[in-house]
């Protein structure tokens, strides 16, 4: 059986403190496109568009404990979701030609366990490559961490972080669609102006260029905050809780400025938990896979009307991967960052 | 009219860091035994059992920004929850003899607005001092945060700090009862021997002989928490944070450890509340006295069949008030700690 070339990403060893491009390698191995005889559940893929998320950077540690199954090892390709086309099936669910998006490698075309693929794309007239963003993991996380755990009600105040990232968009117009007043935080002028020229945000700052974030969220939220979907943890999030209102809910969906530090910052006023009877809860998006059609019915239309808009930073092939995955660290995207393997 | 001695405890001035005994005054004013004419919302009553509580240092602070409607006034009487007896009613919900539990202040006798006082206490075949621990707002705050908080499952791992006082030796029984496995820090050896002997707690540590908090909650929980009752904050919380289980649950009664720093500690393992998708809230127990008459039917019974059990710590005379206040500080009290002003 004739093998093909398969270029791939790997991570060179793991990742101590700021992951680094040189962190991984682009390598040239071999595949062989067909499906070993007798296997029933592998699928063989060409990866077409990949995503860069913030929580990769945790499957680059060396795992103390027990690992996530999605663990990376040094000298291997490093994983992540993607939109793939199905080049052949062992599975009896998966035919060639079918679009789908899940988990795969960094490479050109992989086999991977059929459990592996979260969704058949059944829907084509949006860009493909919007399976990795609004329509994939970061939309999701958007919708479920606003509306199922952060109980939002309209004319409600809400303060995301991250604003103007893969899902903190999503979360601002979703709030806007709800009737409730949004201010969003990044990180440089270019994204503050997304927010409020592109999605709505009713306010948005800069929080590099706010000595006292405290100062500005009282200027912003004078009567306080209802919701803080938080992406960055930190300084941020020990400014918010000064801020919350009674009864305030604060939906964990990650906290990034801590990601790559060894010592990580002290969150001191939580406190305020008690006195505002706040509920903060972390979520994963994985437990809420169940609503994706009901997800999907909410926000196509808004897509196709243009009432719901999605910015992606798009990196061009697998040799630009690892600077594209570094650069979320240091907010170098502006929106989702999307790696494109091939386009067909 | 004749008025009469009413011996009080004031706050002298606002205070920063540990409170002091120094910090209050016993002074001799007078009082006018008599409703005023016409106030038909106040009451006058003989302030019994006073419950010296955590919360009470909040009060003292200098009110920064929007002040607590209790917080106390330099020169005045410090106010908190208690045992009373009517003198005299204006308010026609109330006679005179009537037994009630509410808010009152430090002294022997108050006049107090009827709305002050949160229930009338109907059942006196127990100790009268239990409404101000195991049948008033310890009590309510221990079942409202484990059960309606905590939703706990039978079989489920429990942690409780400070888990000798007042609220925390009522959640070690009522998680015993609901079919937990639940284990107790507290601060002396005298206070774990409590947890294991007295409150049925599976087990107990000293955490100020745990050099380690992370390594003692991993011997004592090999599977992880399921539900934290928070009482102290700080520390114990962020090595609990690295033990939760997946979709735990941390209700937030209050972080007494954190009360009387000028600069709290920081809690550095928040990105837990992501990995773990743990829900941390905090609650007052003023949302739940809806539930008050619930929790009598539940605990009453328990009470009288020697199945719950409760210890105080009794000082006698309004002198000793300072004393026993600022004991809660440093856990000097064993047990639910009352001030007892007059038993009858």
């Amino acid at each position: 059986m004739a093998q093909v070339k398969n270029k791939q990403v790997i991570l060179k060893d793991y990742v101590t403190g700021f992951p680094k491009e040189s962190d991984m390698n682009i390598v040239d191995s071999t595949i062989t496109l067909k499906i070993p005889e007798g296997s029933n559940d592998l699928v063989l893929v060409k990866n077409l568009y990949l995503s860069c998320d913030p929580y990769m950077r945790g499957l680059m540690n060396k795992p103390q404990g027990t690992a996530s199954p999605l663990a990376y090892s040094p000298q291997s390709a490093i994983a992540g979701c993607g939109v793939l086309k199905v080049l052949e099936s062992g599975h009896k669910g998966y035919k060639e030609g079918d679009l789908v998006w899940g988990f795969t490698k960094w490479e050109e075309y992989s086999l991977i366990p059929a459990a592996q693929i979260l969704f058949k794309i059944e829907h084509t007239d949006v860009p493909l490559s919007y399976y990795t963003g609004i329509l994939g993991m970061p939309g999701m996380t958007a919708y479920a961490g606003f509306f199922e755990v952060g109980s939002p009600k309209k004319g409600e105040n809400v303060f995301v972080s991250a604003a103007s990232g893969a899902v903190g968009q999503l979360v601002g117009q979703f709030a806007k669609l709800h009737g409730c007043y949004v201010v969003g935080s990044a990180g440089t002028k270019e994204k503050v102006d997304l927010l409020k020229n592109k999605f709505g945000y009713d306010e948005a700052f800069n929080y590099k260029e706010e000595p006292d974030l405290n100062a500005a969220l009282k200027r912003y939220f004078p009567e306080g905050i209802d919701i803080y979907y938080e992406n960055v943890g930190g300084k941020t999030l020990d400014a918010v809780l000064l801020n919350m209102k009674l009864n305030g809910r604060i939906p964990v969906c990650g906290m990034i400025s801590q990601y790559n530090l060894t010592q990580h910052e002290g969150v001191t006023n939580l406190a305020h938990l008690v006195y505002k009877r706040i509920r903060m809860q972390g979520f994963v998006v994985g437990d809420f896979y169940h609503l994706y059609a009901k997800f999907l019915e909410y926000v196509l239309p808004y897509i196709r009307e243009g009432k719901v808009v999605y910015v992606e930073d798009i990196a061009e092939g697998l040799e630009k991967g690892p600077a594209a995955l570094v650069g979320l660290f240091s907010g170098q995207n502006v929106g989702k960052q999307v790696l494109v393997v091939a386009r067909e």
